[in-house]
């Protein structure tokens, strides 16, 4: 930990969840892609968020939020994780939910908390620009504006929203903070392309805003998922464990299910509430085969390989994954992905890597649920 | 067996050796090529070979050459095959040991024994139009010629060494069969369209001959391999079989190694003696995950499986050999092979099919024999 880039009142929150379909066979719904080392680094992608953001917080200054299914997964990666900052969700129930409990969980905590909500199974190369990127949102943050951080396209993707940027803001330390004039839907490659001419940003939904400022405007926007929230967070922060438990099991079920897209972050820009800094750290969302052999090691013209299990490669280009131990051999194809589990081994290439969903969806219309 | 097809004093011979490398991962130096089902049959090669030849000869008219460590595979799939027609190779000492000693058993057995040697790991797919063939050949070695059967080509194969043909012969019951030029060594590809041209056969290593007239030539040309093949023979028809295992071990590792072609076939050609029967029945020697493409059942131009493994598969076309019981998942691939065994997994092309050995070559350089 560095104690210098350490952020006052800052209260990290990592909702990890979201299976990763199309990082099948690694990626499974009992051991998503959150909990797996994508990169090689030796460390799993939830490990390296932790290792981005448990800096920036004081003591106990990251929630991370999952479901219970992945609760003794999540304490035996993160052990440094105290007990009451692993929240469980007894159930899905979207973004909002997730990270509005940890917010009011941090509020409870600290009335002066500005909490940054990250995904776990994201990537970034870049830790000090995203260590700077981050302290300027929370110095916008502390003006009441809740804040996203906005990705510098590197391409005219059509895989993500963008984020229209409106006028620059005045905010002291925070030189790069625009408003935001919108929060747009995945376009098509045309539209896309106009967007990055037009100065649009990538949303890679991360939030950053006080605590309290955003449990505000969910109780403006959503009372009934804030009221339940509020209930579950201080029964948890107060009562005993097994009263809280009870609070939760019965509360969680009725919450609203919405993405905190649509209950704060569209609402709040259209009323003006919301501003964007803009962040180049080399952010990638991991979201399938093609996009990891873009950012791992090497060159993409060879054949690159996630992990040190055995491969012998002769010619050819793309991702190997040997994650059973078995050897794999590759001889002679391009941009090929190779991904080798204990009880499955996929061959494709990375120009079908949106397709591997498919693959999933008929595993499970045939009821195959011990694969997926 | 269909006695009717039987024919008088025919013993086959079955030389179960070689490893089968370019068929890796699935053929091993200690489970090779002939011990696999590789066409999907319900019967390993060796099985299929069995099923076709021991119909032709009587009692025990089948015998099987190999080497000691196949001793067990071979009388695991082969339970008809009688103890003593099952001979085990010391060591390789090539194609001319093994079945000079086979035929020197035979004819011991029977003085009026027609030899007929055929790999054990072919495929045929016509089977009435081989034994039509093959009852030809015999008829031609009785003759006293020395008969090979020459494979009518489908297209202009560089990958097989070719029989120039001479004049028809006339032999009664053996219509087809010609005198033979000459053998000719593997042609380069403008030769092979001239080959195809000129009305050359494939040699395909099939030889029906007289085991006495064999074993003459064999004495005549290579009076030493001649003289230790019968010194065992001797021994392994009339010793004790501590005895006759005595006498094998020791005379074994003196024997010549050398390929049938260059013992008996080559100088026989040139003396006039050796004749030849043209064969079209679907013959394929499964040389490579090529050539197993074009023999199994199902189009080309869609993915092809081996066995009754587990795969799934989008789009796409070649071979996969589910051989682990994992899923073997195949999305937008053409022309691909999946060899999915224990402890490898090869991914390539049927167009790289012919480079599998240079994999192989690699791994014995780096001295992973337990993979080879």
């Amino acid at each position: 930990m560095n104690a210098a880039s350490s952020i006052d009142h800052f209260v990290a929150i990592v909702p990890a969840g979201g299976a990763g379909t199309r990082l099948w066979p690694l990626s499974r719904a009992n051991r998503p892609k959150f909990l797996h080392d994508l990169t090689g680094s030796g460390r799993t992608l939830l490990q390296a968020t932790w290792d981005r953001l448990s800096p920036l917080g004081g003591q106990d200054g990251l929630i991370v939020v999952t479901g219970q299914s992945h609760v003794d997964a999540v304490r035996a990666q993160l052990p440094g994780l105290a007990a009451e900052s692993l929240l469980a969700e007894p159930s899905p129930r979207d973004s909002m939910a997730a990270i509005g409990l940890a917010a009011a969980v941090a509020l409870r905590r600290d009335p002066d908390a500005i909490i940054g909500s990250f995904a776990a199974d994201h990537v970034i190369g870049d830790l000090q620009g995203f260590t700077a990127t981050v302290q300027q949102a929370t110095e916008v943050a502390k003006t009441g504006l809740i804040v996203t951080i906005g990705i510098d396209p590197t391409h005219a993707s059509t895989g993500f929203g963008y984020i229209q940027p409106g006028d620059p803001l005045s905010v002291r330390k925070a030189p790069d903070a625009m408003a935001v004039t919108a929060f747009v839907e995945k376009p098509d490659a045309a539209t896309a392309a106009q967007y990055v001419d037009e100065g649009y940003l990538w949303n890679a939904g991360m939030f950053v805003a006080s605590a309290r400022v955003l449990l505000e405007q969910l109780a403006l926007h959503q009372p009934m998922l804030a009221g339940g929230l509020s209930r579950i967070a201080e029964a948890i922060t107060t009562a005993p464990a097994p009263e809280a438990a009870q609070v939760l099991e019965e509360t969680w079920p009725g919450l609203t299910r919405i993405a905190i897209d649509h209950a704060i972050a569209e609402p709040v820009a259209a009323a003006g509430g919301m501003a964007v800094v803009p962040g180049s750290f080399g952010w990638d969302d991991v979201g399938d085969w093609h996009s990891l052999g873009t950012i791992l090691p090497g060159q993409e013209s060879e054949l690159q390989v996630v992990g040190d299990g055995p491969v012998l490669a002769e010619c050819g280009s793309g991702v190997v994954v040997p994650a059973s131990g078995r050897l794999v051999a590759v001889l002679g194809l391009d941009d090929v992905v190779v991904v080798d589990t204990d009880d499955v081994v996929l061959v494709t290439t990375r120009g079908h890597a949106q397709q591997v969903k498919t693959l999933v969806d008929r595993l499970k219309a045939e009821g195959r649920t011990e694969l997926l």
